[in-house]
């Protein structure tokens, strides 16, 4: 970990910048710089004024997403601001067009009010066919991507949300087919409430899932808990039916499943020891996980997973933003629904034909990855 | 006209972007992304989030400028907003990449309000290592400007302003020199205050012009006229020393230089004619001229420039912002001086070694262009 931190600092010095602008026409003479810039470009103009919704025919709009963050949840790291966000957001759009053939372009944001935020996506969409928040802390990023999906004509989402959630679903359809569960008959614990926590339990809920105990620091989220905000209390009403009460060991206690979205370690071997058998274990925290997955396993679990590529079943976003967006830009998809966001899972999914333990997603290197996520946004 | 306007309707339909994303590293397998990405990017963060003065060495910002506009001067086109703006925008990014290997972005804003604007370009400045402004109108442009280069530590040129000014500078240099007057001891006739004129102005009397009158629809500006708004009344400052009240026509009665920059056909034969011996036209109104060359020509003008590339001296901005910005980004300038501008305008006066009537100012196809104005950002 630390030799892949120093050479991956030492190669952003020398590339200095992981993504750039391109031509896509040379400027050889007058007559070529007349076309592209003035006077011929009066004539486009002149065109999209007044027909606006011609932009995408037009402008590089039609292939053009924004991945905008305000640095205040950045990866594991927590809120360290713009400057630290920027590498993170311009691997996000190498990514993007590595895989998808998308021009994506980083914008970081030196304000973290949420009205601010609106207001400055709202003011510079026009350029873009899609936005991509990224890595905005909840319960802000709830409010500024609702808000912005009803204020814009073009898919907007936050990806720590969708993402993951939706490759999280797809790990599980495959990971329940192996242990021969059903949804609506398991246990499942998450790890987290955050903005990847409460998404996935969104997609879950919406996939099936019965019983769903959330925890955060203070342990299982309850009904009207001391400790819940407001979006947690909303919380309670999609999880917890028999209102537990008590600590992440306990509720880890008999579990099917346990997906873990909050931060380094906080899962013992006694935990996934006392999980039900043929456990599920998703340890997602990035870059460290709630307990390394070789752990998981000497504990019991049959089925680990985890944000990382030196163990089997990496559970990454990358599996699903580039098809995603890729899907929505050429079906022209104004708003992703959930329902679009379950069909990608399943798409995903079904890409592992015989999953078994140590395969239940495919690898993001794997051809048709972006293509089958992509066809179910329409 | 007409024909070059259909051309590029086709070939902007046909391109559909003239600039797009490319990536600087192929990810070919788990390795890279470690590095590009995940885990290896967290060390990235976690250094700039330390040391943001760093970003410039680890990210694109280094090479990166911002071309944003409100649309609401748009070329000769007027306020036609951000959909009309776009591909202009990004006919600036491609001229930006092929002149100075800049990689220059996009980004037109739904909102004309001057503080909106400086909130939303200071907002996501971080990525940016200059910020041009682009097409917004006067006088909200001197005060957007103003404003975000006091509030920003990266170059913000507004180039209407000073792409303009500086390039007219540079083709009045030689000129003068061609016809063998001082700057000094001519009468300068500026028709427009807009962004350009009043750039214009500014510029030519710090290089020493001393009458110079400057026009607009109500004719001359002069102290306390009614029709001055705060902006208008300021510039009167500057020009006008005599007092002089009439129209357009008898501004330029003895006028020694006529720099129009504002809209097509307002010039007419019998005003040049009326102009001093060895008169020089400069015709600048995009994409129509003041006066068209060829009758500024008949009707007795020595030297004859506009922005058009299908007559001799074309004066162009494209001449400018390109090296304007290679320079700053590569000498680190946090601000662009006014003596930097006339630098420029030295520098590229000097690319013409012998000038004359029909060759004033050189093709921006010349090499060297670029080298010589970055040369004098520093």
């Amino acid at each position: 970990m630390r030799n892949i931190g120093k050479k991956s600092l030492r190669l952003h010095k020398k590339l200095k910048g992981k993504v750039a602008i391109t031509s896509k026409i040379k400027i050889k003479n007058h007559h070529d710089l007349s076309l592209v810039y003035t006077p011929g470009v009066a004539e486009v103009s002149k065109h999209l004024a007044k027909n606006k919704d011609e932009v995408d025919n037009y402008t590089m709009k039609k292939n053009c997403v924004a991945v905008i963050s305000d640095g205040s949840a950045v990866l594991g790291l927590g809120n360290i601001g713009p400057e630290g966000a920027l590498p993170v957001m311009e691997g996000k759009c190498l990514l993007f067009k590595d895989f998808a053939d998308i021009d994506a372009f980083p914008i970081v944001l030196s304000t973290q009010d949420p009205d601010e935020i609106i207001k400055i996506v709202s003011a510079i969409s026009t350029g873009f066919g899609g936005i991509n928040l990224e890595d905005i802390s909840a319960p802000n990023c709830f409010y500024i991507e609702e808000t912005l999906k009803k204020k814009l004509d073009i898919p907007v989402v936050h990806d720590d949300q969708w993402g993951a959630a939706t490759v999280v679903l797809s790990g599980l359809i495959n990971s329940l087919k192996v242990v021969d569960k059903k949804i609506d008959q398991i246990k499942i614990v998450v790890l987290g409430s955050g903005a990847a926590g409460s998404a996935v339990i969104k997609i879950i809920k919406e996939y099936g899932a019965k019983n769903i105990l959330i925890c955060d620091r203070h342990g299982i989220i309850y009904q009207n808990r001391k400790e819940n905000s407001p979006y947690k209390e909303e919380l309670t009403k999609i999880t917890n039916p028999n209102d537990v009460k008590g600590d992440l060991s306990l509720a880890m206690r008999n579990a099917d499943v346990l997906i873990g979205l909050s931060g380094a370690n906080l899962i013992t071997e006694s935990m996934v020891s006392s999980m039900n058998k043929k456990a599920i274990v998703f340890a997602l925290a990035n870059p460290i996980p709630e307990i390394m997955p070789d752990l998981a396993k000497k504990a019991g679990a049959y089925i680990v997973a985890s944000g990382r590529s030196d163990f089997p079943n990496q559970i990454n976003n990358a599996l699903i933003f580039p098809g995603v967006f890729r899907g929505a830009l050429d079906n022209k998809i104004k708003k992703i629904t959930l329902d679009m966001f379950i069909k990608a899972a399943e798409n995903l999914a079904s890409l592992v034909k015989n999953p078994v333990p140590e395969k239940i997603i495919p690898s993001i290197f794997y051809k048709g990855v972006v293509d089958v996520v992509s066809q179910a946004i329409k």
